[in-house]
């Protein structure tokens, strides 16, 4: 164990925080925000917390009473349906139809957001990539890829194209974000890399060794951007690919750091 | 902030365990046990979590179903009024009246424990002080005096006398401790210190600077022992007057080293 991957010493004084799962034995992530309280000073901890699903409402409404409960991560399985159970929620968890950090009001009241599209965007930004007028591929319309979706969209890319193993889902999503962002030209269909910017990939196809690229980049090089979601590997066959192709590469820890930032000025910590 | 100080990093695989209490804000407790587990190398960490009288019944249920969490110390005000939500209790806390420690079995089963008591006598024990056959004099009849005394009374202490700032407190403990322990002579009245070979303190005199001494012990001297329960100062006054009468002294410190050991034995960790 690294010194630096503990949090500071926890008191009466700490904030709490939990991250909502089921199930929640593989979640590591709450080491890395408790790292980034630690380092920024911030008295706060967060701990994975196992709900099922049948049982979210009755939890949800004892966090309410938890008085230095600060707020909560959401996790698979409960993004969409903890929107259900929220007294608010921001425009951007409204369009994805999912919270991923819901705060906790002095008072009890459950405020909803979601940071996922907003935290790979500022991390394309810290990595110099811009989206504004770009032409974007996107692979994937799951949860992430949703609000990846939006994101990209809301941050004024000029075209958006997504691509995905349901093709009906893609479109549905597609048809979406139109509706929402009518200055973007969203389109689904095949995972073609003519015209394109920066292709983007939001689902797990690289996690596991043996996984074949999700999407096929050969043609492209720069001024192309590539970027991932996948946090491990960190960098991926389709980075390393694209990396030996010239492109600019974007890992999905770029993603985690800046969803940290966003979600500790979300929580007011 | 020492390294010793922190608990270990957390993730998924991590077992919750909450300290509840009105007000907590003062609570330091919780890192001396998450120094206790990173040391002993367990794998769980604890966190004060603000909790009202009326909100106890409605958060202890929604403990229950969270799986993750392994049990919860109670505090200030809730160590009585959580004994009527428990499932379970184990005998030393039906008789004191009052649980510190609550196990949630994998089923959501509450099962309630007081370590208060066998702590301070295992911290006498540890420091070479026996209680088997020992008259002892009590100073306090409160939360704390409560569990010492039945503990003392277990232990085998051949006569326990109580002296409380409430006579009838004293004499209301005495008689219920005396009812569970007929083998100890149990009585209460003014803190006399004559024919007596352990003297304990379990009152909060001796906390703040300018205290009186909780019981007058200048007559004293060894074999007899005088232990506190008084965590901060480390030693109080009266134990300074001890020690430097030569008696044995035992430090509130002692208690709470031996509750941590108990306490995770108790709840499975």
């Amino acid at each position: 164990m690294s010194e630096s991957a503990v949090p500071h010493r926890i008191t009466g004084k700490t904030k709490l925080l939990f991250i909502l799962g089921d199930p929640v034995a593989h979640i590591v992530g709450s080491a890395l925000f408790n790292e980034h309280y630690r380092r920024n000073g911030i008295d706060a901890v967060i701990s994975p917390l196992h709900v099922l699903g049948e049982d979210l409402g009755m939890i949800l409404g004892a966090m309410r009473r938890m008085r230095n409960l600060a707020g909560f991560g959401v996790t698979i399985p409960h993004k969409i349906p903890v929107m259900a159970h929220l007294d608010r929620t921001m425009p951007r968890a409204r369009h994805v139809g999912a919270a991923n950090f819901v705060r906790r009001e002095p008072d009890g009241t459950l405020v909803g957001d979601n940071v996922d599209g907003l935290g790979f965007v500022a991390g394309l930004a810290s990595s110099g990539v811009g989206v504004a007028g770009r032409r974007v591929l996107q692979i994937g319309a799951g949860g992430a890829g949703r609000a990846i979706a939006f994101a990209l969209a809301e941050a004024g890319a000029a075209e958006l194209r997504i691509a995905n193993r349901s093709a009906e889902k893609a479109r549905l999503l597609a048809e979406a974000v139109q509706a929402a962002y009518p200055d973007c030209r969203c389109s689904s269909g095949a995972p073609g890399t003519t015209n394109v910017d920066l292709v983007v990939n939001t689902t797990s196809v690289g996690m596991r060794p043996g996984d074949p690229l999700p999407v096929d980049i050969q043609s492209l090089g720069p001024p192309v951007a590539v970027a991932d979601v996948i946090m491990t590997p960190e960098t991926t066959p389709l980075l390393v690919q694209a990396a030996a192709q010239g492109c600019a590469i974007v890992r999905g820890k770029e993603m985690l750091i800046n969803q940290m930032r966003l979600a500790t000025d979300f929580l007011a910590l």
